[in-house]
């Protein structure tokens, strides 16, 4: 599969559409998922562009898992969360939608499971909310 | 939580027990999951002491993803897989049963859904047979 340099998180580095950001550095982006998994879920993905692992330039390895680390810690606190589930999707027969590479950090409860891809787009105003939360407990 | 040096795949790592190794470098080991989710199911971990990927030393982060990258790719093949899914889990919460930092790495057909962790373990030559193939596509 060639890189669509169309796709939606292209777009959003390019800031042609708008994203609830997180966190930003100069080969990393975080930001909310707009449809959660759980409360808290955010995804990192790096500045370079590749629509996967598989295909990734292994330069963005240690800056990519350095802002996901960063991020699953900041969302467990923010949550007040009891783990951090992380996934990354690999072709559409494992789940991914949009082809630039993403990681998952999704922040869980004991005995909570995770909701599924229902395709409903949560409340700007919950993911905002959230948002704040994780942005304050990055910035400690 | 503190590092539990007795946990199973510290004892992996010394060699204390056995597993179906895949790869291994100065920095990290691969090996066979022996409660796949789907063919050809593999873990990736750094010999770094962790208990995930929250109390992980960045210094691992390059060498870890690069094994899951070279990994991925290679299961892939040797499977005939559509996609890969990656996944890391953090506390129990998260569904981790091992407190030693790993990766998972789980081959995906179209319309094939994940197993559950079942708590059964595989017939030890079917995982031998299938890392065979997982070697062989290393080695390409």
């Amino acid at each position: 599969m060639t890189y669509d340099p169309n796709n939606i998180f292209a777009k959003i580095l390019r800031g042609e559409i708008p994203c609830e950001k997180l966190y930003e550095d100069e080969h990393t982006l975080a930001f909310m998922d707009i449809m959660p998994q759980a409360e808290g879920h955010c995804l990192v993905i790096p500045k370079q562009a590749s629509t996967g692992l598989l295909d990734a330039d292994p330069a963005c390895f240690a800056p990519l898992l350095a802002t996901v680390q960063k991020l699953a810690r900041a969302a467990k606190i923010a949550m007040k969360a009891d783990g951090v589930t992380i996934m990354q999707f690999n072709g559409s027969a494992a789940g991914q939608t949009v082809f630039h590479l993403h990681v998952h950090i999704i922040p869980r409860k004991d005995g909570v499971p995770l909701k599924g891809h229902t395709g409903q787009m949560e409340q700007s105003a919950l993911l905002k909310a959230r948002a704040d939360q994780i942005r304050a407990a990055l910035s400690v």
